[in-house]
C-alpha cells in the first residue's frame, strides 16, 4: 500500500487526475488522512457515470440519492473519530447476484424482475462492514450464463465485455468506481477483466460466504474481485480475509508453470505471442507444464455438474419462465434433466480427481502462469466469449488472478492468468506483485500521476 | 476405566470368569500390569471361537496362527519395555468392509472373492497402532445391503443377529472378542447391537477416516464400534480419538428428548412398553419431542441416495456380476439407475435440511432417547429387521449410541438408542453412562465378578 507522506498525498490528489482515476489505496488512505472526503470521491464517480453509463451500460441498477447520503453518512462517521473499515468511504459496485436489501437484485433475468430479498448477502455484509459505498448493482448476463448482457467493453464499445461480470469490469475500467464485487462459477471474472482490462482476483475457493448469491454449482462458486491494480486488489481482499490486506511483491522470482492448455487450440496466434514475449522476458525461470491427460476432461466436467444443477434448480418451473430463459439456460437445463444420477457422481468423482491432480502441480511451481482468455475481446456480434482458459482452475476451486499485462493484434487487453494452490492466495497475490512489476518495469506499481 | 488396585485386579482375573469373557479395560489394564499376557489372554478367546463359531458363524475368515503370533510379538514387545498403545495386546474382530493386507477383504461378495488389498484400511491401521490384535475379518451381508449373512445370533440360533456388521455384534457378545469393529451407513451398527445385546457406539461423522473401506454414500459412511460396556465403548474410541479414551457418567441428570418415529407404527407394542417402563423409571425428566414434519422424509432420503451411488458404484459392471448381486442389491441399483441428477440433487438438499433441522433439537436437550429397532431379533426367516430406527440419525451424521437395557416379549434384548449433536461424541458417551447406571442400579459399570 501506499507509504507517501501527507504532502505527497495531497499532491497526488490535487494533480492531473480526478479522484474517479485514483487507486482504491489512495482513496482510501487520502480520505482517512482527511486530504480528501467521501462524499468528494463519490461526486466524481458519480459524475464519471453520469457520462458514460449511457454508452458503457456497466450497471442494472444505480441509487444516485442512496449513494450521495451514504457518502455524507461516511464523512460525518468519521468526523465523529467512530473507528474506520479498511474500504470507508469507497464507492463499490456489486454485481447484480448478490442479494442487496435495498437494491433490487434480478441476477440479470427477467424472471426476477424487481425481486426486494429481505437480507444482504453476506459478501455484501462484508463491503457494508467494511466501509464501503455500494453505489449500485453491476449488469450481468442472466444467472451468469454464456449471453451477453446490455454491457459494453469501455474500450472499445463495439467489442465484448465479456461474461458474467461484465459490468463490474466495466465499471472499474471505465473509472466509475475504483472496486467491484463480482463472482466465479467457470470463466466469469477473468474474462471479462481480460477482455476490459481489469486487475482480478477470483480466490480460493471458501473465501468467503456465498450465502444469498447465485451459486449454481457449489463447488465451483467463487467470489471475484475487481480492481485497477494488485496492490488494489489486496486491499479489497483484506475487507474478506485481513492478512491479504497489504501484500509485498516476492523479492525472489518465484517458479513459474507455464501452461498451455486444455482449449489452447482455441488461442489466437497474437495471444499466444504475446504470453510467449512476456514470459521469455522475465528474469525467472519458466518451465513448461503438461497438464495430465485427465484435463482434457475438464470442460465436459464442469459442464456436466452445471447442467445438472440448473436442472436441479429451474427445472420445475413454469413451461412459461423456462420459455423466457436465455438460449443458454435453456440448453443447461435440457441437458442437465437428461443426467443421470450416476453420471452426475461420476462427474463429481472426475472433479475430486483433478483437484487432487491439480495439487500436485503444486509441487515444483509457486504459480501456472496462462492466459485469462483465448485472445483480445471479441466483437459484440460474435458473442461474449470463451471461459475455456478458467474453467479447470474454477472447477478445482484453484486461486487465481487476472492481469492486463498483453495486447492483442488490435491493441486490446489479453490477462496473463496467474493459478495458484488451493488456499495459498496471499502467496498469489504477491506472486501477482512481482510479476507486475516484472513486466511494467518500474519496480512499483503505486499510484503513477 | 478400572482404577481397582493391582492385587483387586488380581483376584478379579483369577476369578469365576475366564479371560475371554473379562472386559476390554480389565484386560489392557491386568496385560500392562503384568497380570497376564496377551497370549493367555488370545488363548481363552481362541479357544471360544473353536467352540462356538461353528454355531454363530461370526467370521468371514480366521487366522489363528497369524493371532497367536502376534500375541506372542505383543508379550515380546512389552517385556522390551516398549510403550504400548491403547489397545496393547487386545483380540479384536474387523468386519470384512475393511480393507486388510493380511488377510481377504471380499466386503461378504463373490464378486470379490480371493480379494487381498494391497493396503489397510486407514480405520485399521489405527487398531493396529492401538496395539489391538486382530483375530480375523467378521461376517456382513454383501457390501452391507440389507440381505441376511451367515451369521446367527448367538443369544438364539434361530435368530437374525441382524444386518449388516452382525458377525461384530455376534463375535463380542458372544465372548470371542472384547471388541468388535463395525460400520454403518443406515442401520449396520445399531440394529445388529439390538438383536444380540451389544453395546455400540456410531460415533459424528468424519470421526475416523473411512478409506479402503466399503464406503457407498459418503455422507452417510460412518464407522462402528462393538463392545459389552460403555467404558469399553469409551476405550475403543479413544483409539481414534484419545479425548473420549475414559469417559466418566454424567453427574446430574441429562436432559433428554423421548423421540417416537419417524417409523415409530413398525414399533413391536413390547418394545413400546420397555421403553416407556424405562424412562419412567429414570431419575430425570424426560421431555417427549415431536420430529419436524420434514423428517417424514428421511427413509425416502436414505434410499434415494443409497441407491444413486450403488447404480454408481455397481452399474457399470458386467450383466453377470449383477445377477450374482443379493436381491436388495441388485434393486438398489436398478431403482438408482432410474434417478436423475436433479433429483439426485434434490435429495441432497433434503438432507441438508433435515441436518440443520437435527441439529436444532439439541438446544434443549442433551441427547435423544429412542429405541434401537423396532422389536426384538426376528426370527431368521423373517429376514434381518428393519433398520428405520436408525437411518435419519445416520443421514444426519449425528452420533449413536445402542445400550442393550431392554428385554422383549422372548427375553431378546432390545437396545435403547441415544442420538446425541453432531461433534458431541464424548458427552453423548457421559450420557450412555449415566443411563447405564441408572438402569442397572448398581452406580458403576465396572467389571462385576
Amino acid at each position: 500500500m501506499n507509504d507517501v507522506s501527507g504532502t505527497q498525498r495531497l499532491a497526488l490528489v490535487s494533480n492531473s487526475k480526478r479522484l474517479n482515476e485514483l487507486s482504491a489505496c489512495t482513496i482510501v488512505s487520502a480520505i482517512r488522512d482527511r486530504l480528501i472526503t467521501a462524499t468528494s470521491v463519490m461526486e466524481a464517480c458519480l459524475e464519471r457515470i453520469a457520462v458514460r453509463e449511457p454508452q458503457v451500460k456497466a450497471w442494472s441498477f444505480l441509487d444516485v440519492d442512496l449513494a450521495r447520503e451514504r457518502a455524507r453518512l461516511a464523512d460525518e462517521w468519521q468526523a465523529a473519530r467512530f473507528p474506520l473499515g479498511p474500504l470507508h468511504g469507497l464507492p463499490v459496485g456489486v454485481k447484480d447476484v448478490f442479494d442487496t436489501s435495498d437494491m433490487p437484485s434480478e441476477y440479470g433475468s427477467g424472471s426476477l424482475r424487481g425481486r426486494r430479498p429481505t437480507e444482504n448477502a453476506d459478501a455484501v455484509t462484508v463491503l457494508h462492514r467494511a466501509g464501503a459505498l455500494i453505489v449500485g448493482k453491476t449488469s450481468t448476463s442472466e444467472f451468469g450464463m454464456y449471453h451477453p448482457g446490455p454491457t459494453h467493453n469501455p474500450l472499445d464499445l463495439s467489442r465484448s465485455p465479456g461474461v458474467s461480470s461484465a459490468g463490474s469490469a466495466a465499471a472499474v475500467v471505465d473509472h466509475m468506481v475504483p472496486l467491484a464485487l463480482g463472482t466465479q462459477h467457470t470463466a466469469s471474472t477473468t474474462l471479462p477483466a481480460s477482455f476490459c482490462g481489469a486487475f482480478a482476483f477470483k480466490p480460493s475457493l471458501n473465501f468467503t460466504s456465498m450465502r444469498a448469491s447465485n451459486v449454481l454449482v457449489p463447488r465451483m462458486a467463487h467470489v471475484g474481485l475487481m480492481a485497477r491494480s494488485v496492490d488494489d486488489l489486496a486491499l479489497f481482499a483484506g475487507a474478506f480475509d485481513r492478512r491479504l490486506a497489504e501484500v509485498e511483491a516476492l523479492r525472489h522470482p518465484p517458479r513459474l508453470g507455464l501452461v498451455r492448455g486444455p482449449g489452447w487450440h482455441m488461442v489466437s496466434p497474437d495471444a499466444r505471442q504475446a504470453l510467449d514475449r512476456l514470459v521469455a522476458g522475465l528474469p525467472a525461470a519458466v518451465v513448461a507444464v503438461d497438464l495430465p491427460g485427465e484435463f482434457d476432461t475438464a470442460l465436459e466436467v464442469v459442464l456436466g455438474l452445471l447442467n445438472a444443477h440448473l436442472a436441479y434448480r429451474f427445472g420445475a418451473l413454469p413451461e412459461e419462465t423456462f420459455r423466457s430463459f436465455c438460449p443458454p439456460l435453456q440448453e443447461g437445463i435440457v441437458a442437465g434433466r437428461a443426467l443421470s444420477a450416476a453420471r452426475y457422481l461420476e462427474l463429481e468423482a472426475m472433479a475430486d480427481r483433478l483437484t487432487a491432480l491439480a495439487a500436485a502441480l503444486f509441487r515444483d511451481h509457486d504459480a501456472l502462469i496462462t492466459l485469462s482468455a483465448p485472445g483480445e475481446a471479441t466483437r459484440l456480434e460474435e458473442g461474449p466469449g470463451s471461459g475455456v482458459m478458467s474453467m479447470p482452475w474454477s472447477l478445482c476451486g484453484l486461486p487465481t488472478v487476472s492481469l492486463p499485462l498483453l495486447r492483442g493484434m488490435n491493441g486490446m487487453p489479453i490477462g496473463v492468468q496467474l493459478v495458484g494452490c488451493q488456499g495459498s492466495d496471499r502467496n498469489l497475490l504477491r506472486v501477482a506483485a512481482w510479476l507486475t512489476d516484472a513486466v511494467l518495469n518500474d519496480g512499483s506499481s503505486h499510484e503513477q500521476v
